[in-house]
């Protein structure tokens, strides 16, 4: 069967120039897949023009117009633009064309427009917004990203149960461990809703393996780990702001002097792979969990390289039928209340 | 005048043995200063033989025999060992026999014991814990990491008048700028507590900037950052973790070939500087912010040079009088009402 994948072209900070190559790139990689390019036709059209592909055939235009602005708000995205690219992108899912639609656009409106059009499951209030994030041992599934500001217990349970279900599919792990992200390890630390959620998590099936810390993000202690989206939104900016800071000082270093210049030159290999292995963005590609039809949202920086690897992530949750996981897995858990 | 500062010498994963060179570290930097030792006495004297020191007549030992430790929860701790070295030196600043106390111990023993002990500034419901954390631009001073988990509108103000006031006066800036952590820039982002915190900013006299981004606490972007203790501690801890994976994958790729090894070499005093340079704790020792009296809770792991950065930064505030600062400022706030 061939899979086809929506892709909003006008998204992210780059939109269609990096976005177009990241598709072929994806259906030379690919030969069983076919990409609706959503956009204005005649642009994109063009564009593609200049890909020399011999899988031009498996490229489709489907045109949209509009486009989202990235400082748009979810609610005037929503109301105003119903052609835009994001918006017919995501209703190739609803409407069966596409099995998965990916964007690097405006976060809130993604999510607006994708619960509006897609729904959500049964048994989920809120979608949540779940990434990967590379650990000094493995690497570690967190969420909410910032879907939600103010989660209570319940929410922070079912994110519980998203990220399991994602994360046990597409690690192929059968009982994923799951830490819920609060200021320290004891019973008696936290606020209320952390608190409230770990007697819901302690009295589940799933492999609830209690309070963990910040700075177990990185250690790759669980293989998922629950937050709010406000918490989650800004670990997540502070870690790219503090890489970001790495960079500034190493290549202000290695440019202060001669010898450091010559340094840089022989060391250079070197920098570029830990610069890979340590980039927070190596994994581009979250997951928008708990709507009926898959969304992946690509940052909004991402060059070719990176947006080919959210249409991975896609096809990945595709293959693995997530969204049918999840609700399976929720119907289990409240059949037995 | 001789200052006199009180120290836990028995606070953190490494006691005495780190804080007492510590301490005769700063007697020879400071020849105005005398330190309080608080600790077990006959241990102490011990160690304290072995100083070969000119300023030993300026180091007193004060006998506490209890010790707190560092898992040990803040009602335990204040009700049951009220001879313990952190109690005694907090009461030394009480009783007017030091002018500040510094610990590596049990952060939220040292809060409770301090807010107890000392009582807190009128206008001020609870204490917070500011930092310094380094920046590409500059330094950015945050709190509250962690003092509490559930702070309201009102309260993240009273944050931001002390952090102002705490930034005004070591930084000697007239205004320091004020930012609100937040998931967004926009006015319409985040949740309810920090859009009425934005509105009660925005009526006062303080230098507020808006709502800031993770990344933005590595920018320099803003001189003070406010966010609840949950955010706080979270994102601090992150960052520790995620300067520890930059760490191992540095060490881990320049030792995986005898190439890597070599340029190891070469550029050895490069790394040497990148490191101190990106080390979040270089500028070791957190103030207690809204007490009566001065309190710097130093890192737990801290080692000589790093305990003696605290009670470098304990001596400023007794310095610049932060206590009495923040007070006279609040008392004009509330008058204005």
């Amino acid at each position: 069967m061939t899979l086809s994948l929506a892709l909003d072209t006008m998204g992210g900070d780059h939109g269609p120039d990096e976005i177009i190559p990241a598709a072929f790139f994806a259906l030379e990689n690919h030969h069983d897949i076919e990409l609706l390019l959503v956009g204005p036709k005649t642009a994109l059209d063009k564009i593609i023009a200049g890909q020399s592909s011999a899988h031009a055939s498996r490229a489709k235009v489907v045109n949209a117009l509009d486009v989202i602005e990235m400082d748009e708000s979810p609610s005037s995205a929503l109301r105003s633009k119903k052609r835009s690219s994001m918006r017919v992108a995501v209703e190739q899912v609803k409407e069966g064309r596409a099995q998965a639609c990916v964007s690097a656009g405006n976060t809130g409106a993604l999510m607006a427009i994708s619960k509006y059009v897609l729904k959500m499951l049964p048994g989920i209030d809120r979608p949540a917004i779940c990434t990967t994030i590379p650990g000094i041992d493995g690497h570690t599934h967190i969420l909410d990203l910032g879907a939600n500001v103010d989660s209570n217990a319940e929410q922070l349970f079912q994110f519980a149960v998203m990220g399991s279900e994602l994360t046990s599919a597409v690690e192929n792990i059968s009982s994923p461990k799951i830490g819920l992200l609060n200021v320290g390890a004891e019973e008696n630390k936290g606020n209320d809703r952390v608190k409230q959620a770990a007697l819901l998590l302690s009295d589940s099936h799933l492999n609830y393996i209690g309070f963990v810390e910040g700075n177990d993000i990185y250690s790759g202690k669980a293989d998922v780990i629950v937050c709010d989206g406000f918490v989650g939104n800004i670990v997540l900016k502070a870690s790219e702001g503090l890489a970001e800071f790495f960079t500034h000082h190493t290549t202000a270093e290695f440019r202060k002097t001669m010898y450091g210049k010559l340094v840089a030159t022989v060391s250079l290999p070197i920098l570029k792979n830990i610069r890979r292995k340590t980039d927070p963005r190596r994994y581009n590609g979250a997951s928008l969990l708990g709507l009926r039809g898959i969304v992946v949202k690509s940052h909004g920086s991402a060059d070719k390289v990176s947006f080919a690897h959210a249409i991975e992530e896609a096809l990945l949750e595709v293959k693995k039928n997530i969204p049918a996981r999840i609700a399976s897995r929720l119907e289990e858990l409240l059949s037995k209340d």
